[in-house]
């Protein structure tokens, strides 16, 4: 290592030589700052169209754990992105940056993990531009965790290695296709002349070591064919769940007082875990009381979890465009403890009360425990975050590429409706079709 | 009295006696027009405040069929209405008419029933201020019906007569604080003087003969105690269901075709009625296919209607505000047939296919069934109502008066939790509550 | 030809020469005594074994209606076992009569349809050896039926025509080891002989003109290999329910008085029909009040029906060897009314109450409609059936000859398990495995 | 005082005043042998009789725990036992001794809590001839758990303090009646001579210094009016679940390896516990693989226990003299993994295969954990207890004394059906009746 990197956490060293760009780990603060999209509403789709004000440039890649192959699919995709988009840095979590750095030939950017189990990593929201995941519905989770304190989520682009998962639909071998159309969504035709699909990279500008990395880049530096004005990366604005989690006394339990709520994907959980004690959970809807769950547990649940724990446990499945939060009892001690679906404004209170005495339970945040147990006395609560901001622009929630490009709709491909027929086997028939019943 | 009476019907006749004045039936197009109230949001509350630019005038009072001891009430009902608001219009369904314009000293205004079975009355849209209904949720959902046709309904008050139901929640006993607050919600300070709760009708302007009906009373006619700025009834405001059943040949089949849609306060449903044969029912979602359902039927319903039908289906409950349709079979040949909630403004196409040859479905909408029986190729196609307009005014929609008043809310009141603790006996919880699992 | 033709409905004629013998349509009554055969219990099988005395004669055929295809497959199949097995009588329905009897060299025997759509057809039950099905679930309930008042029903051997059902699981192009194996089933090593599978049936005893027809015949006289002592025929004996219909007088509505209940192979339901009105149905189980099903309907299944309509209606799945009858409610207005699984020998009552004045139930045994709509005071009245008698031998039930020979079996070949996971797509996954919840 | 008390373990101590009878705790090894009932089955009746060939004398009484109002109740209980049938023995848990020997003026007998948690206390299962609890299920299912290694369990007469539960339906201030009842049941007319409710206990032989403890009881040592020759006690004979489960080498994990099986009253249950992931646990039915249950965990419970754990996990309600075995998931991740009915007498087993790998999962037979945590290769194996000897005598099972005296039967009070109205609050209608769905 020759070259000097900012050394403020890592010892990583800046460094000039071409050759030695390969093995360099380079810490996100020295990245430009992030280029935050718009999403536009078309008045003939539900789904929102993404629009770049200048390229992205910071790219994200997380991947699936403890999967050995897709180690290589990362290698592959980011010396994509590096060489056909010379601008863009490539960023990937502290282990993958571990184990890629010396067998790539540009520079990986990344960040420190956390002391705080549930806190966010520095910096990383105001860097990212854009996600990629490499895995699949657990992979894009837990991209969706990293940025689990943030009020403004990049847009994440999921290949699904593997089986096709419910939240990420991109089949990897699309990967060139795919990026490229989420890197020019939103470019005006004018300038607009990416080539298309392997693109000379050696007619970008060149990067030069001199050129100040926060320089934002224009589409009218990049020649090649446009995408046409119409055909945007289509977006689904995945609304979160504002959790926060605490004490018997007022103080929060699931982040660091700073932190503030944490945002969930799919939902939180109360269980009790190993216990073999039923919980009593007193249930506020909107401030009133509604009713004492007994039962293993309780979930409250965004409409993109209602195809995860919540329909495990008996609920319905929610369209993820429904405003709407789910609360699921866990094999509760009733028969008649039917899941409820609640408009997404409301306040939902989980509350854990004297009848528990001395008996803990287990709150999850998307699968992440929150690591003290917790007892009598503690709360949980949710309410559905807000997507639309009070000048009717669209902010907030996770926005998921959907695959298809606005304009070239192919009517075959509804992500949600494929998801439900080839993830579920949803409404797969029984018997003998001619037998009446 | 000015109006000649329109004979066409009913013996009615014109009448100048104040005697004479009991016993007539009149016909409701002699009737002011409606006067349109306005809805209002208020930060603090998910329910909506009643705003009436004048005093309402035409009421109509619908009651329970075969039910005969409401038929007093009905009576002691409009009596008061009438006594009490010396300028208020009693409008009563056809039937009531005839029962009780001789027990009456007041003229009760009525409609001719439409010919079509489907079709609604006509002019009753444009002349009913305020609905109030007599009974259970079954003449909420008649009273609705009466409404099918229209895109705006006016507010409905209902009256619970014996159990309480989802829908109504108002006991009888409070009828006159009920019918005081809806009458006086919006009026301001300055004006309003109603004496609570047996006013003097003394002191109300005399209904002169030569007074035109038309004439728009003000609040400032009233004297008496204000219920003050803030104290205005609370609107809930339940999205319907818009619904159009087509035939093979494009034909609409749910009403006269100049009626166009009808909307459904509850649900629509396909049944395989009397056939012992499964139906096979192709679901469409937002023009595209989502699965096929074998089955007894199909349900697609309203969130007001996810406590009915639905319910008893599997489906889940889904609180009235969010905006959402639900999607439940009845008995389908399926073990993965879940229920399904989607965005209320995504259009859902029901078709009875080719398999289907040569048998019949039948459809109901709010429980009435479509005259003819339906058979192959035949659509129904829905799509929920949108309940605010373009410039974000709160329209379309049934507005249900709910118990309590802004203001001053009491904190157990909440009709909805209520109605799922006493009427689902939502999560009573089973066995001996020390014995873990 | 030796007897006449009865000709009392069809043209049915005398004919005497041997060409002729094509084209003759016969009535059972004229075949000999039905032979009927015990099932053996073995200890390492939950299923029977099935031994014949004598080889059996009288073979009833049915198969689907309305399937062109099968028609040629019932020629195929009754000239197989009419040249193979000269001592054998076909039996088909009379529309199959009808069909098939100018295409085959062999007299075809049938029988009168019962004027009373709920009669059983005479002589049937007396005559019947065995009963082989060409279809699906729906041709096995409707032979099933046609024993419908019989306490002994003769083994039935099933062929799948498409997709495989929960019932009927041989595969028709396996029907010649099938029917083989289960006519030699129980014959012992010493006499049985029978050539495997193409037997030269000229080394049959001639079936002379002169022959009585109701010799029995003796496996002595069947020369060729044997399958092995205990190579037997497997039999799963389906508890069937017997049930009563009663009219508010107390007579019987569901069969002529003389032949008494009628057995049910699936269920018996209670349902509203295309009555819009829920029906209040009171349930006795053992003699004792249950509880007031309000309810579209109800279901009384054996374990056999618990994968039909039950399971529609939100029932468990109940192996047919558990003795027990299940109640599961069809849409009933709780959130409560879980199914039950009742003892078999447990009485069980349906009936129609007061509050039901004036509204009609419909009611099926095993999906064939009992004529006249039904009104309040009836009763519906089910007992498990017994399958062992008091001296420990196994009777009645529908003895359903289950794929795989008794010795031979393949641990992969459990029809039950298999039909779980092919038919019902039971416990299809979903999601990403190793995303956790 | 005639015996000396054992001093092995406890520090008890011989004393032979008779004021010192009080505190005194003495070890069940001193009782006489168990006095073993038989259970007649009655043609009229489901429910079995109970006939004693002597009078009981060692009582087992367990009470809930950590409940202080119950010990008074010991106390009485005990008492009453002890003055009104001075040949009667009480047994009491350890805790129980240690808390009322001081308070009681009659000796208790008590055992020692085994070392190895899986452990059944030594002798108990050979010196007890009836179990009373005082408490809820939860203690039936505790007191049951006592004899989870005896294959021949007491009759259990339990008195519900609190709520009714399902299992324990005498009220606790009918303990007179109903001890006699238990006590007299099946003494012949000529003898049992017992008065009633309060008898003179002087009338009873003297227990008299020199007489042997173990001299069998005779009911002509009773004087007092008898209860009747058909007046017997009612005996509902609960199946239980013959349990097994092994590590990955084949070593018994349940229990030490000679005292063999665990009987279960209720159910066992395989749960991930406090484990974030999803368990794959591999289900074999009659040793063939049914299965792959990817879930948080898997239920097999006895019809007993389907109103339990079962229950909340959507499983139907199967009554108790249903021979067979329930298999629920518990929050399965498929939409089509309903629950199973199998028959009592096939091997059931749960297998926790290889995909598992490193991960761990917890075991627990009626609510009891199996003390180590559980990894890859561990199998659970199920089988429904036999309750019908080979020669047709009934045997095993719980011995559950049922409120009711055989040929006093009040129709209104039959428990199971009390039981699932009362409890569970089964099928409770919600709605509007008149108002269709």
């Amino acid at each position: 290592m020759r070259l000097l990197v900012s050394c403020r956490i890592l010892p990583w060293r800046r460094d000039f030589s071409s050759t030695a760009r390969r093995r360099v780990i380079r810490d996100i603060s020295e990245l430009p700052d992030r280029v935050r999209p718009s999403y536009v509403q078309r008045p003939t789709n539900t789904l929102l169209s993404l629009q770049w004000p200048s390229p992205p440039r910071n790219i994200l890649i997380t991947k699936k754990k403890r999967t050995p192959g897709i180690t290589n699919s990362l290698i592959e995709y980011s010396t994509h992105l590096s060489t056909t988009y010379p601008s863009i840095n490539v960023i990937v979590e502290p282990e993958s940056a571990d184990e890629i750095h010396e067998r790539v030939s540009f520079p990986v950017y990344t960040y420190q993990r956390p002391e705080h189990g549930n806190a966010s990593p520095e910096h990383l929201s105001d860097k990212t531009d854009l996600v990629c995941t490499l895995g699949g519905d657990g992979t894009i989770l837990r991209a969706s965790s990293l940025f689990s304190h943030a009020t403004s989520v990049p847009p994440i682009l999921s290949f699904a290695m593997g089986t096709i998962g419910f939240l990420g639909e991109w089949k990897f071998k699309e990967y060139k296709r795919a990026f490229r159309e989420v890197y020019m969504s939103g470019a005006s035709d004018a300038y607009a002349k990416l080539e298309d699909p392997e693109v000379d990279h050696r007619s970008f500008p060149p990067a030069s070591p001199d050129d100040p990395l926060d320089k934002p880049l224009s589409y009218a530096d990049i020649r090649g064919k446009t995408m046409g004005a119409n055909r945007t990366a289509r977006i689904l604005l995945r609304n979160r769940l504002k959790v926060g989690v605490f004490g018997p006394d007022g103080s929060r339990m699931n982040s660091l007082p700073e932190s503030g709520d944490t945002y969930a994907l799919n939902e939180v959980i109360i269980h009790r875990g190993s216990s073999p004690h039923l919980k009593i959970i007193d249930v506020f809807v909107g401030g009133r009381f509604l009713t004492e769950a007994v039962a293993d547990g309780v979930i409250i649940s965004s409409p993109t979890g209602s195809t995860a724990y919540s329909l495990s446990s008996g609920g319905s499945i929610v369209h993820p465009l429904v405003p709407s939060l789910l609360l699921t009892p866990i094999c509760p001690r009733s028969l008649s403890f039917r899941p409820l679906v609640l408009p997404a404004e409301t306040p939902i209170t989980l509350r854990l009360g004297e009848k528990n005495r001395g008996r803990e339970v287990e709150v999850s945040i998307d699968g992440k425990r929150i690591s003290e147990k917790i007892g009598v006395g503690m709360e949980v609560r949710v309410l559905g975050e807000n997507v639309k901001s009070e000048d009717g622009e669209w902010c907030g929630g996770v926005p998921s590429i959907v695959r298809g490009v606005n304009g070239l709709e192919d009517k075959e491909d509804d992500h949600w409706v494929g998801g439900l027929n080839a993830l579920l086997k949803f409404n797969y028939p029984f018997g003998d079709q001619d037998s009446g019943h």
